[in-house]
């Protein structure tokens, strides 16, 4: 038996088939452009991520991986916080904002009533503009015209056109910025400031919940059976936690991918988080929390693309030429913004302790070592609030090379290791399987198999300390200065 | 009429002839190789220095355009700092230390006895372990030993090879560290405690005093007259402001070189320098104040290395695509210590304000725009001591490219005129003039050619007033953190 994912992220759309014991049997993916139509604004085209879903299961299915192994179910890792407006039948009618959208920040005060402990309290989520609620609040009557029948993230209009019932799961749901996180439904005073009815809105399930069957033409168009059950999956990053190791109280996980993610599970909600950039949601029983920096594989695509080494070969050769020794330099990585702590969008990134002798080995390092560094603040500040970090694993394109690995893991002072199949894409097929009843719940799926662990090395952990210590001070001592402002936001 | 130069550099000899009117007839040059025989130690070698010297005036010389312009004078312009023994046929015992030398910190106590503000009132220089008494402290004994006739500078050195007399002149023996600027004579305490006799020194004489004539060994060698008067010339800088177009209480030069030097003349000894790394030497019956910033040139050498563009065309190619319009990112060039204002050896560079959107265009804009901000801040410090800058004439390999002088000017706020044929070989060319009495003094010698003129946009003042006061306020900010301190200095 098999199951079937779709991940659908910013940067494209990617389906596999794993094994009912979560090993990958055949991937295949497609880019997406993203349309930029004015400053501020970023958007995806809503009917071409299902084309391209649709799309690359065929190319998976054509594998012909699936013929000795019966698909038991389809299932969704999706990116969170755009939304659209569809009609009757599901079609999309306008672009979706994305994540780096920035149009709601113009409603937020009208969203929150300016109680913005209240609304993260609520919600779980940071007040910030680029969730779901102050998209369609800054749309207005827009997204409310005659046509509308509702508001779709991607993965609920995904699944719907296939064949599911409207219906998201609790982690989407959250990142919408509109879930009451603690009764597990819509946050009705905060749709309702925003304008929107809650009629527009998804039922909310938990994740792993059977949501639809295959239509027919989906069947056509895939060449998947007829039926196949569809399951609703999760958030991207609890996709990625429940497949690349994660379990509550034990181990963390942490996306290496165009920003960094470390997504940490507990059995109660985490307390503490209400005036920082922390955001929490609940499921399979459980909470899980997220902190990452906005820009983690942008930040060395950027670096890679200053040096000269635009093409993806290049830029893994920088990468795999990064010094041996620690680097005396330190980057501040928020190139697209802080992380999750400092949690500021006009935040920009930095290079400091720069000399004649400093070179691109040791520049190379150092842009490899902030990801660390911000995961050892992450880890502790958690820890401030009795989230335990625990084993961590690492998914996402920049836990495939052991070496750049390894140097996250001496800054951050603590093991990495990584899976063979981990990630989002082996997290929602076995949503799938807890779906399709093959397990019987979220806790009890099978860990990927590791393929490398990186510990740090006990000699450099005086000077990490020291730099970390650097490290969290730069940025406080930058906006201070009022350097850290972008050009956009002055 | 014609005038001969020569430039002693750490990076290499030039050699050029001049007419009397200060117009270049013809000019070559010679690499140096510096030797770093230990971390800290760095030396070149006289002998070679005075061999390139010969060989680079011998092919000015052979350019055949002394034919008809009679030569009348061989004069000198010089690095400071350096100084070797020599023996007593002038021969050069040991290799001598160049500025970046650090082996004089571990003797500036014994030398100063602690009081530095005595000692920078005394020597007009602030205390630094780069001038020349300390590293004769330094070698001790090695350079006292009977062999040891004396100790020279680089300017003395070559000129005492060729027929000159032992002597230096005020702005070089300012540069030792060891002269008594208001006396115009040896610092004696300094050097007993140095433990250098003073007879060991060159007799101190005005910039533009004919020190001796060209001797036959020396003429056949170069292609030169015997008989030929030799001429002190002067410290680099001071000949960059005499050459370049500075007049004291009018107009200043800036040396875009490796490191960046602007050279203020004032008419009486300006006051309130101690304490700040500001320096100051006698010349011509006024004053000359230098301030600059440890790696200028080297600073864009080293980004252009780290965006694979290394060799010169390249360098100048990524240089002179840099942005039309300002940066939000912000330079600090400190990648070999500080400028002359925070006097920081140990300091370390930084690049701030980065986002996914800076492009190499807006990070070459940005380095350039560094030694803007310098000169502005130079400027302001100097004017809080009633030192004008006035007029603003730039010199040097940095001066040579309108694009990058506009870039500098638009962040300095201030408008950059480039000579011609102005620097240091000029400056040096025209001392050996009114040595051999062609022109009354060094303030009656004629100005350079404007060859380009470049203004800052009014348009953008106060973007760059803003950033200057960012700019300003980065080292402190960074220095706190205990950022800035280079690997070598933990």
């Amino acid at each position: 038996m098999s199951l079937l994912a779709v991940d659908i992220g910013t940067s494209g759309v990617r389906a596999a088939a794993f094994t009912d014991d979560g090993l990958l049997m055949a991937q295949e993916s497609t880019q997406a452009a993203l349309s930029t139509p004015s400053p501020g604004r970023v958007e995806t085209d809503a009917e071409q991520c299902l084309a391209d879903a649709v799309a690359t299961l065929g190319r998976v299915v054509a594998r012909g991986v699936l013929e000795d192994d019966r698909p038991v179910s389809l299932s969704f890792s999706v990116q969170g916080e755009a939304i659209l407006p569809v009609d009757a039948d599901g079609r999309a009618l306008a672009l979706a904002p994305v994540s780096m959208d920035r149009r709601g920040r113009a409603v937020v005060q009208q969203v929150t009533g300016g109680d913005e402990r209240r609304v993260q309290e609520l919600t779980g989520q940071p007040v910030h503009p680029m969730f779901s609620v102050y998209k369609a609040a800054a749309e207005g009557e827009a997204w409310r015209s005659r046509e509308v029948a509702g508001l779709r993230c991607l993965g609920d209009f995904v699944a719907g056109r296939l064949g599911s019932r409207a219906a998201i799961d609790s982690t989407m749901a959250a990142r919408t910025g509109g879930l009451d996180v603690t009764r597990g439904t819509w946050a009705e005073d905060l749709w309702e400031a925003a304008g929107v009815p809650l009629g527009f809105l998804p039922e909310v399930v938990d994740p792993g919940t059977v949501v639809g069957r295959l239509h027919a033409q989906g069947a056509a168009a895939t060449g998947l059976p007829e039926g196949l059950p569809i399951v609703v999956g999760s958030h991207d990053q609890a996709s990625s936690f429940w497949g690349g190791g994660g379990r509550p109280g034990r181990a963390s996980v942490i996306a290496f991918g165009t920003s960094d993610c470390l997504t940490v599970g507990t059995s109660s909600r985490p307390q503490g988080l209400t005036g920082t950039g922390l955001a929490t949601y609940p499921v399979a029983g459980g909470w899980l929390t997220l902190a990452g920096t906005a820009s983690g594989g942008w930040a060395l695509d950027w670096f890679a693309e200053m040096a000269g080494c635009a093409s993806p070969d290049e830029r893994d050769l920088l990468l795999a030429s990064a010094a041996q020794d620690p680097s005396p330099v330190l980057v501040l990585p928020y190139l697209a913004g802080s992380g999750t702590l400092d949690n500021d969008p006009a935040a920009t990134g930095a290079v400091i302790g720069l000399t004649l002798e400093t070179t691109r080995p040791a520049l190379a390092r150092a842009f490899l070592e902030a990801a660390g560094f911000e995961l050892r603040r992450i880890a502790r500040e958690l820890r401030a609030r009795a989230v335990e970090v625990g084993d961590l694993w690492a998914v996402g394109g920049g836990a495939a090379h052991a070496g750049s690995l390894a140097i996250r893991a001496a800054a951050a002072g603590h093991r990495l290791a990584a899976g063979q199949d981990g990630g989002s894409l082996r997290g929602a097929a076995l949503q799938g399987a807890v779906g399709a009843g093959l397990h019987p719940s979220l806790d009890a799926l099978p860990q990927p198999q590791i393929s490398c662990s990186v510990e740090p090395d006990p000699r450099l952990d005086e000077w990490y300390s020291g730099q970390a210590g650097r490290y969290d001070a730069l940025y406080p001592a930058l906006k201070n200065l009022d350097t850290m402002t972008s050009k956009e936001n002055r």
